[in-house]
């Protein structure tokens, strides 16, 4: 049984196969994305099991989605293939001066039906841990509802709940969203917000420590702060640092946080300690931004300990 | 003001550029396609003036639609942008034996809220051919409401109505299309069905002339049933007969009937009798069916007339 | 445990994106393709369980064939990733009149290091079937006693096995091919052959029927002689007839013969007769050739359906 | 009526789809590039009406070039198509170190054939600028007459005349050049030069103020002299400074004056001053550098109100 | 020395990588075409040494001209690289119907300022062949007389040229080019028309044998009469009959007769009498119409044999 | 007789057309990539005659890897085309942080059996330098005999011989590398180390001058000892001083070495003093990493002044 399980929407994206406006763009390259697949494949390129519950159109694209996170090893034998329903699209766009956008072809997909009977109490309590993201609440009530009884079986199974917010204003309207997901905020055991989003949930502050105690206050035991090529800001009940982060040659951001929270469950199921976890979350997030795909950069454990050691490629 | 007027949905087409399932297919080319235009295009490359009044919505995919349209010289002045709504995306996928399809993503499209309030009586007015499909009746009951008032407009304005029924049984259902279908062709003045389509709405029939003969019962003072590679069954009130095909090689027979329409309405707007028109529709069919795109491979007058001349590239 | 257990090489395939000679060729997609795979994948499609037993290099390329073959749902559980040794490449030529070639960079892979060690006998024994070709003993001695093992294990168990013989004069001898392929083939149970290679086993004969009669003398229970687009000649000990075959545009016959097995296999394990599953193998055959992949254009069970009924794609 | 006309030649652009020497690149998009309708283009993005005088070959990169200025919603239709004369065809080549270059095929080009004659006068009189550039001058001795005559129906309708000297001696020699360019300067309101231009027309001086200074007693009231990534410096007869710049990454050059063009018009269209409106027509510059085609990267109003306010994909 | 040694235009090819209009089609493939390199590589593939006599401009494309040419193991030391003109470029538009088109951008090339004083009479002489087309005289004045001056020489040297009509009513008006190429044609040795070439410089006549007798009256000693798919009409003052041609699949046909006159040449090369020449010929052209280039189908010796042989490539 | 002779292994490069790990890369482009001819060409390209001895297979990648350097201009009249053995290839990967790759196929390849028979000491005495890498000793026993059986040739006639170590670990281990690179370096003319290929030869030292006497104690005449992107420390046995490099982008560093040596040889060649070589060098490098391919970018004689003079394409 997988030791890290995930919950939600994954996608078919259409890559354009140049930067600009998407008018202009001609030709769309075929892939992947989803926060919570992302951070299941992250996790098993670290060495570590994980499965993923969700729905898919059983259409093309759904077994298109279905076959790629199969061949990246992570278990897919909860996901359930509906005949009725469409698996969900979307279009990026790579524009330079912060205008980049995605267009989502995802309202009532496949995965916005998605209902807490899919899931299998077995099959989650058998995990270590279950991750979850602030997407999924977004697609619809059942949605919603879905992962509010998930965290209630981890819960009473003992399984730990990390949670990242990924805040996407195209999904719902401001208020809902701070209101559902600091309600969900409360439930989760490990929060890995970007700064950005603590702005959003909690208001302006004026530190990293600020915003991680407040959000320990609220109830995780852990809290992740993502604060971008800077690194991070970690802390639990007792303790807090920034671990610094690695440089890197961002090419498209999307997935970075998802190779954050890779990293940092991988180094917790190591049994390292959450600074050590950190700078393994940090590097995988370097490696991440490296690639236009979503998780096609985030590296193996071999890729992560050449680069930790500064391995290069002379005479190779 | 243009000579032909057309109303319906037109989305970006999502073009894979190879053959098969699209799980396999890794790269698509951006495109447009939507019968309506299909047929606004055909009619302006043979020399006559057309306008499209539709919904788009106001984003990269709408603004590029818009932009194909308009620089191949259709009347896009009563196109609404809104930003409220996406512009309708689709996916081709070019199978072999029979199992080519498309996948919608227009659910809740700009297009589907299509109003009648949308429609300019006087821009309706001012043109001599109405062109509507059995298409837009299926995006929702505003679209179809929508119809049933361009065609009141029309007959109120002695522009008279062409009607291609173009049966999507991923739209609606079998029974109700039907029906409204039915209904609509009680009320327009040129019919131009498939025959597969004629056997779908009257239920099987021995001869062309047969399913003819009964819809001009029904009300159309013209009837050009499409009969594929053969060519088509061409009738009035007083006559009727098969006009012969040309041969061709089919790449994607998607467009061919637009381009028959296009033809047809081109040729009547020259003046020229049923038979005559049917022949240039014809040839604007074999024209349609030799490249991957709806409309690329629709005739200008110049090909058509090589064409027709057997002009050929010998010591060019 | 798999139904149908298979063994043997798969290599990354640099398949040519344009027709013609590989000195003008410039650009090639990756793809994968292996015999054995080919079926394994063509009759997890028709909807039942495969494994596959093999060795790759734990290099990119060996990540890469992996995850397609799991993300086509076989079972590769028992793959064997060896650091010292690189996974097999090869480069289809596609050119006219007979002169199409295939380059291959295989000596020394990972797969020709396979050892009859690495055959799990539990496994083999679960299965129904046991699928061969005979490519893998044309890779080296240790992949021959490797195949030689797996028969014997199949026997002990009562695993039918299904073997064809492949032959490719680019990885031996054609005097050493013929004595063992006719060793190996008085050991199976199913035999497999085109009828040239029939030809090349057994020397020139009249009829088809006597072709299968000597190999039934030989050993195997069934045998399906594949005709090209004439269908296939099947018979077993009692029986034998010509099975006509689906007629389809060929653009690429690499993977008829891996689709007939696996519909042929299909059918046995769905319980039809020979000629029933014959018949499936013809069409699946019909479906392989269409696309420039070795086992992209194999049906799903949907596809074959479809496809046998004649359904077509009319007013979708 | 346009509130802005345009005149010049636009040729279609092969754009080799990789940086390099031309010998070794294999691919190149078609794409078009004129100076004048980039500047029409782009002044219709920042949501003004515009239109192009110019010829084309009635060939199909003639269409082409007509339909995607028509599709960017240029007035067009003062565009002569002649069936004797070619569109005009150009290569660019992407390279480091000052090396890149363009190939022209545009001698006795369809534009190069312009005429006064081509020339309405009541349309020109209709607009609010009249904006030329120095390369319609050097492409033929009717060119020449054509810009002279329109400078002058221009004068006589109360039209603004802009002019960007865009100096290309790959089409005329120095000191021709310098002598007619000199004389157009003479009759236009705002002149738009490079600081490299300004050089080569007056000799180097010591302070951009000295440039402006110097044309403005040869007779503009308007001089925009630009300075790269420093932005640029602005004068009219009673006052002058440098509007600073804005960074973006570049990834071609070409188009950034153009784009400057047509946000300093759009500026002085809406009653800006002259250094809002520079402030304009620098961060239309800083959009302009980022994509490889000519005008693709222009901002429209939305863009540009997003970047000056900051705006970030945040959450999107 | 060469064996045969040709003269001529050869151009940068702008390729299409689709079918249809140009205005539609948005990625171009750089490739290599002239009717006399064609036949000079065809030559060199088939076993003989051939060489070019040209000019080319001494720009990026010219170097990539020269370099496949060379690569091709053509002979280029008496090719001249001028500074001041450009090289020819071509596009190639393939549709359907007989509407497929060129589009030349090749006036005032540098091939068209070829002179007669660039012929090195001392490398010509060495030859045994001068392979001459009616493309070249078309392109100037001076390269009529460099044409002129090169027969001259090989009369002289008893060199025997063989010439192609190759008319192209693109580049000259039908009548001077009919009064040029029949002045041509009573001096040269070896005529390789097409029949419609034939029709149009003979006028229309009932069989092949005509148009021999009716050329053979004229001056040449051998003609081969291309026929097309049904091969060719060869004949010299004593004898004459048709060679049955070979059946493939047709792509492009462009390049066919240089293959034709590739083979034929080759053939007399090895000694072969008219009519085994004429089957090298033709099997030759059976091979090049089948990819898109103009010369890249071109048969190797190699292929040619196993091609004659009939092989296949089954158990490769 | 070329100039410069060099001797060694070029393979096909399947160069993906994106970065990032090759499991994910799904379109290669067909390049040729081989130490000792990116300098043959890189000197070609300078103005100078070279020759290349090596093996190929006489498979279609053998014929493309010989047209492609016969077609830049070096003698390739020494190349021996063996039926029996393929034509090497790889594969890069390009990663970041250091973890990029190739992937050799290349064992047994048809260069790997070159012989000291192969060589013609008259081609071999003609030449001014012999330049030889360490990659061709690696790769089998008879390579490293025909190394050494060409470095005897050149002394015996007075050839200098240039040694660039190029060191591999792919290709063999680190014990026997160093100890016949050493054995190598004793015999040669002028060394040409990367600062970490001395290291490892010589073990680390503090600077520059160190390793550089060092060498030259052990036989070289003169050291070029290459620094990145501070440049070269150059030596003699007289001389030695730091000559600075160019900054230029990387896109791939590739290649950069053999650049270099290419504007090293070039600068003797022309009677240049080592510094001035070593200038000429430095910009060569700086020209080769700027492109994917390995000598794509490096200089023509005129690139090369353009370049050293500072020339923009203002104006162009």
């Amino acid at each position: 049984m997988p030791e890290v399980i995930t919950l939600g929407e994954t996608m078919v994206l259409m890559n354009p196969t140049e930067a600009g406006p998407l008018r202009y763009v001609d030709r769309f390259k075929k892939q992947i994305a989803g926060a919570e697949t992302n951070v299941a494949i992250g996790i098993n390129k670290l060495g570590h099991s994980t499965g993923w519950i969700s729905r898919l159109g059983s259409d093309e694209f759904g077994q298109y989605v279905l076959s790629v996170i199969k061949g990246e090893g992570v278990d897919t034998s909860r996901v359930i293939m509906d005949v009725d329903t469409p698996t969900g699209v979307f279009f990026k766009e790579r524009r330079i001066l912060g205008l980049s956008q995605v267009y989502y072809y995802r309202r009532q997909s496949a995965a916005s039906y998605m209902l807490p009977e899919d899931l299998d109490e077995e099959y989650i309590a058998s995990a270590r841990y279950l991750h979850l993201t602030g997407i999924t609440p977004a697609l619809s009530s059942s949605c919603l509802a879905t992962v509010q009884q998930a965290i209630e079986i981890a819960h009473q199974n003992n399984v730990l709940v990390s949670f990242d917010p990924n805040i996407r204003f195209k999904l719902w309207d401001r208020r809902k969203a701070k209101e559902i997901l600091l309600s969900l905020i409360r439930e989760v055991d490990i929060l890995l917000p970007g700064v950005k989003e603590a702005d959003m949930l909690l208001g302006k502050m004026d530190e990293p420590e600020d915003y991680a105690q407040k959000f320990i206050e609220m109830g995780p035991e852990i809290v992740a702060l993502k604060l971008g090529k800077t690194g991070s800001y970690i802390a639990d009940k007792e303790k807090g640092r920034i671990v610094e982060g690695f440089s890197s040659t961002e090419v498209d951001a999307a997935g970075a946080g998802d190779a954050f929270a890779a990293g940092f469950l991988s180094g917790l199921l190591e049994g390292k300690d959450i600074f050590e976890a950190a700078m393994i979350a940090n590097a995988a997030g370097a490696f991440a931004v490296t690639l236009p795909g979503d998780y096609e950069a985030f590296p193996t454990s071999q890729d992560l300990n050449a680069f930790l050691k500064g391995n290069s490629d002379i005479f190779r």
